[in-house]
């Protein structure tokens, strides 16, 4: 049944014990297959992975590495599905991960996110999630469909932890209907433990009190390196440049995106808020918000930098440095630039680190600290691989 | 059968609902009841802690108090059964947690770990764990029996994780083999996501290069609070007033704790180590190192205070301060006293708290750190909380 070749077979005279031949390179299979019959713990997962860019292209790669320390584990995780913007394959008996670029560039069917739930559902597979690696809009919304396919759901993107506070609903409703698992762990500090510990904190009964902390790689970047030596707008020019923001910069600068993880941790927190509810200070002048994005803009951005130039001087008057972060508390969410002096935390971050403080009931005196980089495709697709982990422990022998 | 009085019924005429009038008092919990009637996702898990110290007692008042809320979600937690270190208290129903202290005073069992085991195995429990809040090794001894007895193991109690190899290693085959889970969240760092931390990372590929960190409450308050305006003997013996060390302080200035710890670490960490392998810088004098404490010690102590100023002295001349802390690098595991820079994150704590930085190939440009508090009986049983969470996801259905 596992084609392994068995060359002889013995049983001891006191039936306790039989012994078998088989060829060495087979050895370790052998020992797992055994392993499983026995102990019966081999737990199946089918994931169909949606988006196969930086984060993607990481996990699978991360997937395909871990394989064997999976089995072992008596975890059989088998990526059956593969699709990004244009095409989609699907293979119920798994894609093989060295050479998944080929299988989905050989694909001739179009990526349309209800289709693909509906081609799974026909697989009839037993326990699935998709693993949406997209930022894309058009993957949410069909999240209701892959839930009724009996599919849990995986992700970093945000999109679905931010909708309007009756589809958030809705979708969560629907998931617990169906029994089906939501893990979302990289939408706040990629692999960083953040949604994970605000979880345990208030189910534990722990009361937040207030949440800080930065939250955006690349204002974290900006902000660490903002001495005066250089103008701010030089200093954005320069990052974009070396692919540190996002093609178009002004999606870091307006703040929407700490806007979006304050809200993830606002909604976990219990508050009742939609993203219009948060405070958001941005960084881009009124004047240059609209109109497609052209490195004309750094020049305009120019014009503000003695601004910046002065709120820095401001902070350094009082032994302080800038940073953008954002908080949370009574109720209320802020993404703000705010000043703090050279020995606290969150003026200690380097590089573009994030960093979260938690003070509770519990962390009262001194906050629950949680700090490294929060971003990039490694750390990012590191989080979503700890949900595949927790999905597996939580799936039924 | 769930004792709610339903006053009047009515069915719709297209059969599609059903309208009932109940008491106003009863309407949160009739709710829960429908829910669960038609979800069908609720878990039982029966526990039995053992200790009722400061971190079991709080343990018991936080299910208490998130009683309704777990309900809320589905999870039926019932605290079956007690000891402390003389008696113990079964009651298969559940124990009453308004009145658990007079439930096990008026019990006439006594304690004894394998004949707990033993009566647990009688109550043919579905799914059921030993909460270990002891630091007992007698409770440890007993640990294969319980597993015997069809319980998972819950514990802040480090012994396990330090026992032998051999012996270390017959308990996890002997829960593998059982199909029973071992969650130690507590073991390092108390609340703080140190332990799920590490295996999450190397079950996603990543590789350990160093871990660093402070991992003793104790050791943290005194070097933070160690500024050369009080003579070292003096701070220790006011922190031990004070109630922050072991009633025997030497337990802290061993350093043996940090090494249990490092230890832990390790092994999560893949290394084959024995608590010999850990090299430990005690700052017990030899000549103070035996025999029964008493307020003698400081006074012997302090015939070590020039020296210990002697190193804060150069520590400071080299613009560092002095640490207490656990290493772990290239298979190596150290204690010990170590310089570190004004500026870098293991010289920034404050109060007790216990801080950890991964390096790791994935977190090789800055490391992941997490710091804040990581002692007390109310972070402590957070960890545990934690655990048992994890233990009713893991659960089937």
């Amino acid at each position: 049944r596992h084609n392994i070749n068995i060359t002889a077979i013995a049983q001891g005279a006191s039936e306790r014990n039989i012994s078998f031949v088989i060829d060495a390179a087979q050895q370790a299979r052998a020992l797992n297959i055994i392993h499983q019959a026995f102990f019966e713990i081999r737990k199946r997962l089918s994931l169909v992975v949606i988006g196969v860019g930086n984060i993607g292209s990481t996990l699978l790669g991360q997937l395909r590495a871990q394989r064997s320390h999976l089995l072992a584990r008596g975890f059989d995780v088998t990526v059956v599905g593969l699709a990004n913007s244009k095409k989609f394959v699907l293979n119920p008996r798994g894609i093989d991960l060295a050479r998944w670029r080929q299988r989905l560039a050989a694909s001739r069917r179009r990526m349309i996110p209800q289709v693909l739930a509906r081609e799974i559902s026909k697989l009839e597979l037993t326990d699935a999630a998709i693993v949406d690696c997209t930022a894309a809009e058009s993957v949410v919304a069909a999240y209701p469909d892959f839930v009724r396919a009996n599919l849990h759901i995986i992700t970093p993107n945000k999109r679905a932890n931010v909708l309007p506070r009756s589809e958030y609903a809705a979708l969560m409703e629907l998931l617990q209907s169906r029994q089906k698992y939501f893990l979302d762990e990289a939408n706040v500090g990629a692999g960083l433990p953040i949604m994970s510990t605000i979880r345990d904190l208030i189910a534990s009964g722990d009361v937040i009190k207030r949440i800080e902390g930065i939250f955006s790689g690349t204002l974290s970047y900006l902000f660490n390196n903002f001495d005066g030596s250089v103008p701010f707008s030089a200093l954005v020019k320069d990052a974009w440049r070396r692919g540190l923001t996002e093609p178009d910069p002004r999606d870091d600068l307006s703040g929407q995106d700490v806007a979006r993880k304050l809200l993830i941790l606002a909604r976990q927190a219990g508050a009742q808020l939609d993203i219009a509810d948060v405070d958001v200070e941005t960084l881009v002048p009124p004047k240059l918000a609209g109109g497609p994005f052209s490195e004309r803009f750094f020049g305009a951005l120019a014009r503000f930098d003695d601004k910046m130039a002065a709120r820095l001087k401001r902070a350094r008057s009082h032994d302080a440095v800038l940073r953008y972060v954002g908080s949370l508390a009574g109720g209320r969410a802020r993404a703000r630039i705010q000043e703090f002096r050279w020995d606290h935390p969150i003026a200690m971050t380097k590089g573009s680190d994030n960093i979260i403080a938690f003070n509770t009931k519990r962390y009262s005196q001194t906050p629950l600290v949680i700090q490294g980089p929060g971003a990039g495709p490694d750390v990012t697709a590191m989080g979503v691989f700890s949900d595949i982990l927790k999905l597996l422990h939580y799936l039924p022998h």
